[in-house]
């Protein structure tokens, strides 16, 4: 279990390879959350990539991807099966993938194909806590996309979620929890207004896919996703307390998010 | 005929209960305005909603959804029976939904679509003037999405429409008419500025979909929509007088909105 | 050849007639890019129009549009079909329309259908230097939609596309060329910022589109697009050097462009 000196240094590592290396995101995602995602991935250093056919996502993973992102939102049938060769495609060429299990439970296309997606070797699964029981198979009261329960509450749930699936689990909330099913890192950055910009939670899953592709390992990745963007979103309230300018303010303190800035306000919670 | 005071006093209710009671809005409508529909919807305190499948939109209505919202901006066929199947589901379970018939009359699929859906017992039809007036099987001349008829020449069409499909109906304009047929609110809140961001007329229709999940009447939703975008709308301009920036200040604008601002600032007309 | 005096009156001229007569500018383009896409539009001026049907884009192109924009950012093979139909219509009307082939070389899909729709008497053809280099039929490395070369790497790329297929061809980069294959115009407006920006270069197609459907010349509408973006992002620029509010700038400052920010601003370089 590394320190939260250890961590700090581990999250600017991330942060620093992130700029220097400009890994090539494909995210296949929802169309509500495109142009937040793209443009967040732009202001952290990364370059996002989104396509819809399935032979163009082969393509694409075959020229330079770094990691991959699946992001269920506004999943159709046609889509998902491009998801399903795309991940192929992605573990054949041994490039990191995640799985973001947006609203599963109540919706029954998304929930049968995460299903399958999870024995598929995410590298990182990203929900909030009623998608992480969902996945992990507890029933949880969902409200659309808003989660009804806290992450604590999901906590067991993304243990077994990360044992039965080799992934980390991020459970993203008022404390972000990261898990490989043996350790547990416990975050608290992060500011409410986040919930009030949509598609915020969608991009700390594509977030975690550019982590993925320069972090050690993918438990490493999910917590510098959730300290790193969380540390963002408490800049950008202080700059912008309300939510549309706040939306403006969070890409511009992730272009302007500083090793210093993670070392003075990341908050690990001793577990 | 509620007096103006009266007005007020329903709208600032309907603004009260969308913040106490966070309705969850189901929004199928067209991939411009997503990201804007969905922020705004989250700005004044409801819970957006956004996918494409089937049989996701019926399970959605069955899990908690207050209102449906259904426009037509990039319909294509098969989101149209995605539409259809929505709407026959609301009117089991008697969830309120609203018709945003975006650019009816000049094209042919979504025409024919709003055609049928109109039949099927919306509470409010949402459009600008040349939108109702050719829903209402008048003819009007279109320029893409935006209207050259004032909202004044469509009202003995809004009227018509309201009698025939027993909907609410909001004609938006310089002049916002809301109707059921027989009573007629005239509000004059908004801002020029407002067609100057794409998505602001659809996200009017989303907000109407939010106010009619909690008001008591469809047509008092259709005042409350007009009066409560109209006045973010004024208060936006204020902030930001050009259009990059009075779209963020519109979202800051309706997280901001307080009951004295709508008294202080809603506008009706005696017709 | 127009001296520098000449090429700027030409693109003032382009940027009033555009306010004048707000051209309808039918887009078919990707999925992430259509909120700026309509916004920049609408804040230079035009009219804004997006649909999926390929019927609805005939209805349209026949109901006064002025220019079409086919951009290949995320094409599937329906979106594909759609836009073949509607370049035919755009041809049959003397529409002109504009092909901005995103990421073609390494994408199958994009490559076969731009390899196609360049043959199809494209008015403008707007690239960076690796889609230019693509589609002219030169290999070149992409990262994602990235170019990895320069524009002037392309510029004889882009003079043959030209000649072979009579359109102007805008290959935009930190230098942005312009060229019908025999005059080359090169320009240097613009801001590295811009490509932290999702969607600017997809922004300027269309807004290509915008000036084709105004301009006396292909050519001239290719560098009035170079010239005006490239303004409007050195004024966004300076008003906010980060990549979420320098979004928000970049529309205000094509809103408030004026004919005497282009007098002053504007650099041509002497070839």
């Amino acid at each position: 279990m590394l320190s939260s000196t250890d961590l700090v240094q581990a999250v600017t590592a991330d942060l620093g390879k992130i700029r220097e290396t400009a890994p090539l995101v494909l995210s296949l995602t929802n169309s509500v959350v495109q142009p937040l995602t793209a443009n967040l991935l732009l202001a952290i250093g990364a370059v996002p990539a989104m396509l819809n056919d399935a032979e163009e996502a082969v393509d694409m993973l075959r020229s330079g991807t770094g990691a991959l992102l699946v992001n269920l939102g506004t999943v159709t049938r046609e889509q998902g099966a491009a998801m399903q060769t795309a991940v192929r495609e992605a573990n054949r060429l041994n490039i990191p993938w995640v799985l973001d299990p947006v609203a599963v439970g109540a919706l029954s296309l998304r929930t049968r194909l995460a299903g399958q997606l999870k024995e598929q070797s995410p590298r990182i699964i990203r929900g909030n806590a009623s998608e992480i029981m969902a996945l992990a198979g507890y029933s949880s009261v969902t409200k659309g996309p808003e989660s009804t329960s806290s992450s604590a509450d999901a906590l067991h749930a993304a243990r077994e979620l990360a044992l039965h699936t080799g992934a980390a689990v991020l459970v993203t909330g008022r404390t972000d929890y990261s898990t490989d099913g043996r350790q547990v890192t416990a975050t608290e950055n992060g500011h409410a207004m986040m919930s009030r910009v949509t598609g915020v939670g969608c991009s700390m899953g594509a977030l975690s896919a550019a982590c993925a592709a320069v972090s050690p390992t993918p438990l490493q990745a999910a917590v510098s996703t959730a300290v790193l963007m969380g540390i963002a979103g408490e800049m950008a309230f202080e700059q912008s307390p309300s939510p549309g300018s706040f939306a403006v303010s969070l890409l511009d303190s992730l272009y302007a998010l500083s090793p210093e800035d993670v070392v003075r306000r990341a908050r690990f919670l001793s577990l």
